[in-house]
C-alpha cells in the first residue's frame, strides 16, 4: 500500500523490495545514481545491487556496471558496490576509501570530472546510454512529479536520460524539504543553448520538483534511512589562521573599494578549514552576504543562524549529524534560506562568472609559481577528485586556495618546487593561503609569485629548501619565465615516496 | 589640417607628430596599447617611445613602463620597446622575438593571461590604474565616436579606464572596416553582471563604434602603415594528415548524430596546421558553418569565399600580406560575413559553452595523460602564451589540441611521459591529433587514455620509450589513477636540455 510519500496511486504497483529492485540491474548496465557528498544517494537498492553481485561472482559469474552519480555518495553505495568488485567505471568523483584503494590499485577506472560538465557530456552522447537511474527522492506527488531528496546533482539528468527509473522514497528525509529545490528545465545541447536566467545567488529559475515519465518507472523502494552525515573535527590552530589571514584579506579588499561590503557570493570546498573560515565570517564584519557553491555544510547554517549569511544556494548538503539534527528540527525555517539546483546550474561556468564567486577551495599541494594539484598524491596516488574545484577557480571574481603548509606531521611540504600534478594552472590560483601567511598573486609574473609564495606561504621548515632550488634555477633554467630544473623538479616526491618524507638528509 | 579620417573638426587641435605625443608618456607609466595578433597595432607612437626611451638610457635617466594590449603585436610595439630596454612589465600575450629574448633572460617580467580576463580584470582594479592608452583606429566620426581598426582586443576598456587617449588614425586601414565591429557595451562587474544577449555566432549586440570622452583625447597622430602581416608557410605533409584525421573525426561525430551537419561554431588557433584543417573544410561536406573564434587567419577567408563558412566571428585579423590585399580588394562583400568584437566576448565563457565551440588549438607538448603545455619549451622557456585558448579548451563543446608528433628534426617528442609544464589539464583535453593519428579521449579514465594517446599520437621513434616508461608506471607507481615516476617523469626534458635531444643513447 502506499504511503503518503507515495501520492501517485497509479505508481503504487511498482512498490517493491531493494532486491526485487536490484534483480532489475544486470552485468554490464550503467547505471546513474543520486547522491552528492553523501546526501541523497539511495541506499537500498545499492546494497542489495551489491549481494547480487557477490553471489554472482561466487558463482564464477562475470557482474560489473559503470556507475554515475553527482558526486560522492555514501558506504552503501560506493563502498558496498566496490567491495563487491561491482564497479567497471566510475564517474564524476569518488571519496569512498574502499573505492579509492580499488582505484589507486588500478582495479576501477575513474573519470575525474569538472561537475558541472557531467550532465551536458551525458547528453552529448559519448559516455554511452544510460540503462537505469536509480534516485532517491522524498516524494512523489498525485500528478507523478517528485520531490526531490537532500542533493540534486545529476538527478534530472538521470531521470530524462535513462531507460528505467527505480526510485527509492526515503521517509528519512524530512518533509519540509519541499518547495526548497529549484529544477531548471532550460538546458539544451548546443546550437539550441540560450542565457540562463540568474542575476543573483537567490534567484529561482525552475520548478521545485522533477518531472518523470510514469512509464519509465519499473520500480519504488521505500526506505527511511540517513544520509552519510559525518562528524567535523573541530577546526585546529592552523585552520583557524587560515580563515583569519582571509578574512583579514576580505576586509582589506572592501577598504580599497573592490569588493562591496556584503562580500560578493561565496563558494567554499567542504571541510575544516572551508568550516572555519565560514565560522570566522560570523564575527567578522560583513552583512548581507549570499553563497553560490555546490555544497550547505556546518558553517553554512551558523552563518545563516547568525543572520549574516541572507541565502545560500548549492546542490547538496553535507552536515554533520548534529548540524542535520539542528537543520531537520527547523526545517521550515531554513528553507526560505536555501536553495537546492541541479550541479549543472550550481557549478555553471556562465553563473558563476556572472555573480563573481568569491572561491575558496583546498589543494593538496601548490609549486612555487602557484600551479595546484588537487588531486594526485606524489603525483599518481587519486585522493577524491577535482569536483567544482576547476568550476568555480576558473570563473571566480577571486579564487582562493587554501592548506596547512604541511601534512603528515611535517614529512610533506604543502608548497613544493613543481607540483607533481596539476588541476589548477597559475592563472586561475590568485590568492594561496596557508598558517603562515597569505601570497596575493594577481597581476604578478611566474617570478614573483615565486617570491611571494616561498616567502609567505612556506613553512620555516621548507623555506629554505625552496629558496635555494628557486635560487639555482634562476641561476641555471632553461629559460627564465617560469624558472625550473627538470632533473630536479620533482625530487621531492622521490624522496617522500622512497623514505616518508619529503625532508633531506 | 583634419583630413576626412577625422570627422570631428574640434580634435583638430590634438592632431600632433609621434614624437610630441610620445612625449606625454613618462617613466612608470601604464600604457594601454590597441593591438590583437599583428593587427591594429599603434605603429609610430611606439617607435617614438622607443627613441625617447634610448635618449634617457643614453642620459642615465630610467625610463620604463608596463605594457598591456590585446595580445601580440608587431615589431613597431612590442619589437622596439623590447630592444629599448623600456618594458618593466607585460601583459596579457607576446609573441615578438626580441621580448621573447628578454623575458627568457629574466629581464623583463611576463604576466601571461587568459585573454577573455584582461578587461574585466583591469576593471577589477588589482593590475592598478591605467595612464596612457594608445590606440589604433580607422576613424574618428563627427559625433567623436571612434571606427574601430583590423582589431577589437581590450580597447574599448583601455579607452574607458585610461586617464589620457592617444589616438593613431591610421588610414592604411580600410575604410570598409566601418560596420564590421560590434561594441558590447553591457558588461559590469558584479554584483551589476548580467547575461550577454548573444545566442548565435552571427549575432550583433553592440555598436559599431568605439564610445570617447573628447575630454580624455590628448593627441591624435595620422599613420599610414600596414599592419604586421606574415606571409603563411605552406601546410606540410604533417599539417595535412592533422587537417584529414580531424575531418574524418568531424564526419564521423556527424555520422553518430552527436554533431549537426553544420558543425557547430568553429574556434581555431593560429599557425599552419589550423590553416590546413580550414583549408581541408573547404572540400569537405559539411555546409553553412559559422566560426565564433579569436582571429580571422587566411584559411577562413578560403572557407568564406567557398560558401561553406557563413560567418566569421572574432576578434582581429591575422592574414599573409596576400590574404590582407584580397580582404582589402573586396571589403564591403567580406564585410557583411565578419564580426569583429572586443576580446572578452569573442573569448568569453558564458559564450562559449553556450554556442558549444569546436575548439582547435595546438601545443608545445602533451604527457600520456593529455596534459597539455601550450607555453612554456622544457618547462620554463616561455614561448608565446596561453592566449585564448584556456577560454575555448574548457568550455568547448569538443576540446581538440593538435601537433605534428616531433620537433626539432626528430629530437623533441610532442608526446613526453610527463607534461613539463601544464596549461590545459586532462579534463580539458578531449581529442589529441598527430600526423600519426587521432586520440579520442572522451570518457576514458588516465590509464585508457595513455594507451590511446601512445598509440594513436606519439611518432613510432618515441612510442616504445613511452610505452615502457608507462608499463613501468603501472608496476611500480605510488597510485594507480595516473601511474608515474616522479624520479624519471621529466628526464626527458632534462637529457634534451643536456643533449639537445629526447632520445636516448
Amino acid at each position: 500500500m502506499p504511503t503518503n510519500r507515495i501520492a501517485n496511486t497509479d505508481l503504487a504497483s511498482r512498490i517493491m523490495d531493494a532486491d526485487a529492485a536490484a534483480s532489475l540491474i544486470s552485468h554490464g548496465m550503467t547505471i546513474g545514481m543520486s547522491g552528492f557528498t553523501g546526501s541523497g544517494y539511495p541506499k537500498a537498492v545499492p546494497l542489495a545491487l551489491a549481494k547480487r553481485i557477490e553471489a554472482a561472482h561466487a558463482a564464477g559469474d562475470p557482474f560489473r556496471c559503470r556507475v554515475w552519480t553527482g558526486a560522492s555518495t555514501g558506504p552503501e553505495l560506493d563502498g558496498a558496490l566496490a567491495k563487491a568488485d561491482g564497479i567497471e567505471f566510475r564517474l564524476p568523483y569518488n571519496s569512498d576509501p574502499i573505492a579509492r584503494e580499488k582505484i589507486n590499485r588500478g582495479e576501477m577506472e575513474y573519470f575525474d570530472m569538472h561537475l558541472s560538465q557531467v550532465a551536458p557530456m551525458a547528453w552529448q552522447g559519448f559516455l554511452g546510454p544510460l540503462d537505469i537511474a536509480v534516485i532517491e527522492v522524498s516524494g512523489i506527488r498525485t500528478d507523478g512529479s517528485l520531490i526531490p531528496s537532500s542533493s540534486v546533482g545529476n538527478n534530472k539528468t538521470w531521470l530524462d536520460r535513462a531507460d528505467g527509473v527505480i526510485l527509492e522514497v526515503n521517509r528519512w528525509q524530512n518533509p519540509a524539504l519541499e518547495g526548497m529545490h529549484d529544477i531548471y528545465y532550460g538546458t539544451a545541447l548546443p546550437p539550441h543553448r540560450v542565457p540562463i536566467p540568474l542575476v543573483k545567488a537567490d534567484d529561482r529559475i525552475g520548478e521545485a520538483y522533477f518531472r518523470c515519465d510514469p512509464d519509465k518507472i519499473i520500480a519504488i523502494v521505500e526506505t527511511e534511512a540517513p544520509d552519510r552525515n559525518l562528524p567535523f573535527a573541530a577546526p585546529d590552530t592552523a585552520a583557524h589562521a587560515i580563515a583569519g589571514h582571509l578574512i583579514e584579506f576580505f576586509r582589506h579588499e572592501v577598504a580599497k573599494g573592490r569588493l562591496p561590503a556584503s562580500l560578493l557570493p561565496l563558494q567554499s570546498g567542504v571541510g575544516n578549514i572551508a568550516n572555519a573560515v565560514l565560522t570566522g565570517l560570523v564575527s567578522g564584519p560583513f552583512e548581507n552576504m549570499t553563497s553560490y557553491t555546490e555544497v550547505i555544510q556546518d558553517g553554512m547554517l551558523d552563518l545563516l543562524d547568525s543572520g549574516k549569511l541572507r541565502m545560500a544556494s548549492a546542490t547538496a548538503f553535507s552536515l554533520s549529524p548534529e548540524a542535520a539534527m539542528r537543520l531537520n528540527a527547523d526545517m521550515g525555517r531554513y528553507r526560505d534560506t536555501m536553495i537546492l539546483r541541479a550541479q549543472e546550474i550550481s557549478n555553471h561556468p556562465e553563473l558563476i562568472r556572472r555573480l563573481g564567486c568569491l572561491a575558496m577551495n583546498g589543494l593538496i599541494e601548490a609549486d612555487i609559481y602557484g600551479n595546484v594539484n588537487s588531486t594526485h598524491i606524489m603525483g599518481s596516488r587519486i585522493q577524491n577528485g577535482i569536483g567544482g574545484s576547476g568550476d568555480f577557480a576558473r570563473n571566480a571574481y577571486v579564487s582562493i586556495f587554501m592548506t596547512p603548509s604541511t601534512a603528515k606531521g611535517g614529512k610533506i611540504s604543502a608548497i613544493v618546487p613543481q607540483a607533481s600534478h596539476v588541476d589548477h594552472i597559475s592563472q586561475d590560483v590568485q590568492v594561496l593561503v596557508t598558517e603562515q601567511g597569505l601570497a596575493d598573486l594577481r597581476g604578478l609574473s611566474p617570478k614573483q609569485r615565486a617570491e611571494v609564495i616561498i616567502e609567505k606561504c612556506a613553512h620555516p621548515d621548507y623555506r629554505p629548501a625552496l629558496a635555494d632550488y628557486y635560487r639555482r634555477a634562476r641561476a641555471g633554467s632553461y629559460g627564465q619565465q617560469s624558472p625550473s630544473l627538470p632533473g630536479e623538479a620533482l625530487s621531492w616526491h622521490q624522496r617522500f615516496i622512497e623514505t616518508g618524507s619529503m625532508m633531506s638528509g
